[in-house]
């Protein structure tokens, strides 16, 4: 378990070992579009005045015909790969068409370049806090059994709480995976409202799937395992109050409607904050389509592939249509912020119980498989129609422009650094670009690797030797002499490091790119909530 | 070199090896959609009698109302990838955005599961004849300074020549590759008129590029196997006439703008078919993306991406725009059927000037990244605009569905084998199903793999060691005891074989298939024109 201090060690000394010393690079001489310090709390943001100027505007326009802040409706799916829906590139032709996610992308922004965390958990802790997962502590799931010592909740402010402090009426639907103890559930951390599942779809069927899982499932001692687990059951609660049991889930058939009944949750959730007149922050997180999947009876067999999986994919794509349409039955669509995305890439080890990506590694890598996931903002009237960009877009930007949507922006706290930066132009700019000047890649606690333009800089690497085995057999490499470099235009499968051999240019401010990072952490260190292996 | 006898006697023996004689399966006897054979002569095809009715009624009702015959368009692509454009994943993503082709696509049908041949030369003789290239003997581009014993085209028919005979007015516009000699010009084999170039783009570079083939450049005696070559010029022809020289090309500004002038020569071809009141079938053939890739003046550095083969693929998909529209403009759109594609998979090995394909393996191979290719079909008031489908089609069902257009497809002659089927139901039937039960898949004359419904059924592989090397380093393996097989649902990327895990209800029907298609061998043989190497 490494110390506050010992990371920044570890990261100032990757430096020093591709051989350049602090004083090497002058990063204020560099020609390109420099990102903006701000303020010392604040990741640095490029920014550019006439899109600024137009999406404030708009912004003014919309709640002045409206009389209304703006909702935010935020749909997380659970292990989606990249290439899973239909624009894409999967759909049709990897037997699931997406129809609903598709429109939604047609009537928005398609984002192609959007980052989350290599796993579920931290991912989801970026999105509520806007920090990288090693400053909340939250770098990986909190695992059956695992109790930490230090909740990292304690000192954390999500989006939620304050958007609820300000008028706002939030909740989180569907799946949490953000601890299930006493003091981590979402309506103490923010939500004014819970309905979902503290845990994954994983921990319930463990103990169900006889066919699967007959080590465990024809063991009675193992199988007590279970009874320490703290909620197998969808579960709810309101701010202020105690964690209620709505439904104990006992078998595979109860299993496969929860997504139906946090999409009904969902609905009913909106119907409710139109009638109190209330703006909404609704995070509708689907349970699916993370292994095992049990598609809801009346998606059984319906997708043209006819696995679970893909069936799955078929019930996500229907559900994600039911919500965008009941904006529009509500006539708030016009005044709703929706962003489509998923929590990490496709997890391939549990093939054929997983999604479909075009690149190298999956989930628990920071291969492009691992981390790069679908983004789609629909916004009619604001966001352009039929817009594409490979603008960089990093999931816990979702914090600060749900901040800026609501006009709040400024109540951010500067005791602590908040990483996620604002996009709100980038978005409803009509040729907006993006805000974020890089993205930062880790496992864990790990630096691995930077995403800045259309280049990824590798400072660690998984070797992923078997293509479809990552979390379950990953090693870490460092690499040698030299960043290992792709650029993703060129190379989206990173087959073939280019190094000094095509990028001898852009070398210098890459990695002081990621110097300046690592000096963040110097006043704003890094959590730690002992979830540590002990000798690891 | 195998004779004909020895090819058929290898599919043969490629049965018995996996424990399957003649007698163990009874085809007539399986319960999915059966093909139907036709006649002998005709390769097997899936019948569907209400969309055909439809099909048969559109094309009588558009005549009726035109007056005419409906014009063909096929665009080929030279090397591009499955997802280059942006509607098969690529665009923005890969810093080029292809939006001509996008819409091309949202205004018609995207097909999925399109199929070229793993090379060039194939690829471009199976949709001139409709024949799979072992039978015409076009199986491999001729090389520079072969010459093969046998003309395959003293026997072959073209969709072209047959389309001529019938009141068309054809074309061959671009890149031609099959066949330099005398005797084997475009307008000697059923075009009415050629202009473009004989050989390929790397056959001009290889003599221009001091800094890629010093070896060559700067050697006198290498450089006079350029003399050699047929011709290093822009060629034309008319139907009796000799080939003659439009333009030597003797630099890389001339190379670069061969497009343009090829697209300027499709242009006032498509005006004068307008103008003599004829129907017209026009095989406009890139130049481009081959390597190596100049792209045209005026779209230098035009991509996000400004590498030579994004600006080509922007350059592309801006004459593919400049055409569409120009039907658009002639009010001949709803008279043209357009057809979109490429020849093979993206030459990986010629990174960074080669495509991108989110598969496995590359041009030459016959793993997906090989052979699926782009294949869009648009015709406004004829197909239906927004459809996708991943139906199975073959590039050489091009032939047949040219003649079917065109009313002429009884006039196949029974005298050889076309392994084409008519897809014209598929593409025009609002909800039409593909009319090709299986794809084929050949390196040379050795039998490798079959597609069937979402299954690729591998008899031989290629040994794709590093990524990025296909062609140039590649051997083919055969598979142990049973067939490599993936189902291309779930595992696009052909990772791992499911083989009889997951497949054992199928692999009867699949290897009773390829069984039927070698049969058809035996009283339609390959045919040898002499290019084996000795003792291979």
């Amino acid at each position: 378990m490494k110390s506050k201090k010992s990371s920044v060690v570890v990261l100032t000394s990757l430096f020093l070992s591709i051989g350049l010393s602090q004083g090497l690079i002058a990063q204020e001489n560099i020609p390109f579009t420099k990102a903006v310090h701000m303020a010392k709390y604040l990741e640095p943001s490029r920014v550019y005045a006439e899109q600024n100027k137009i999406s404030a505007q708009k912004l003014k326009e919309l709640e002045k015909r409206t009389g209304k802040k703006p909702n935010i409706l935020i749909l997380i799916v659970d292990d989606m790969g990249y290439g899973d829906p239909g624009v894409y590139g999967g759909g049709a032709m990897i037997g699931a068409p997406t129809p609903n996610i598709d429109a939604l992308a047609n009537n928005g922004i398609l984002l192609t370049s959007t980052y989350a965390q290599p796993t579920c958990t931290p991912t989801r802790a970026a999105i509520m806090t806007g920090r990288i997962p090693a400053r909340s502590g939250l770098t990986r799931p909190i695992l059956t059994g695992e109790q930490p010592t230090v909740n990292p909740w304690a000192d954390e402010v999500t989006a939620a709480a304050m958007l609820s402090k300000n008028g706002y009426i939030t909740a989180l639907s569907g799946k949490w995976h953000l601890g299930e103890q006493d003091g981590y559930w979402p309506h103490q951390v923010g939500y004014d409202e819970y309905f979902g599942i503290l845990s994954v779809a994983s921990e319930f069927t463990q103990g169900m799937m006889e066919r699967r899982y007959p080590d465990m499932v024809y063991n009675p001692e193992r199988m007590k395992v279970l009874d320490t687990l703290s909620h197998r059951a969808i579960t709810a609660g309101k701010k202020g109050g105690k964690l209620e049991s709505v439904q104990e889930i006992k078998t595979l058939d109860e299993l496969a409607e929860i997504d139906q009944k946090v999409a009904e949750y969902s609905e009913s959730f909106i119907r409710k904050a139109v009638k109190e007149d209330k703006p909404f922050y609704l995070v509708h997180s689907f349970i699916k389509v993370h292994n095992d999947n049990f598609p809801a009876k009346a998606f059984k067999g319906k997708s043209p592939a006819k696995f679970p999986y893909k069936d799955a994919v078929i019930e996500v794509d229907d559900i994600t249509g039911r919500l965008v349409n009941l904006l529009k039955e509500l006539k708030i669509d016009e005044n709703t912020f929706v962003f489509f995305t998923s929590d990490n890439g496709a997890n391939e080890d549990l093939w054929p119980d997983s999604g479909y990506q075009p690149f190298k590694g999956g989930k628990g890598t920071t291969w492009e498989g691992g981390v790069r996931v679908p983004g789609i903002a629909s916004w009619p009237g604001m966001i352009k129609s039929g817009k594409q960009s490979d603008g960089l877009f990093d999931l816990m930007d979702l914090f600060n422009t749900s901040l800026t949507i609501a006009g709040i922006e400024n109540q951010i706290s500067p005791d602590r650094y908040i990483d996620g930066v604002d996009q709100t132009s980038f978005l409803l700019g009509d040729e907006g670009k993006s805000n974020r000047e890089a993205v930062f890649m880790y496992s864990e606690k790990t630096f691995m690797a930077l995403r800045w333009e259309e280049y990824k800089v590798h400072m660690k690497v998984f070797d992923v030797k078997h293509p479809m085995a990552n979390l379950d057999e990953s090693t870490i490499l460092n690499v040698g002499m030299a960043p290992w470099i792709y650029n993703l235009y060129m190379d989206p499968k990173e087959q073939a490091s280019t190094g000094h051999r095509y990028f001898e240019w852009g070398i210098g401010t890459a990695v002081g790119l990621i110097r300046e990072h690592g000096n963040t952490y110097k006043d704003f260190p890094m959590k730690d909530i002992g979830l540590g292996i002990a000798g690891k």
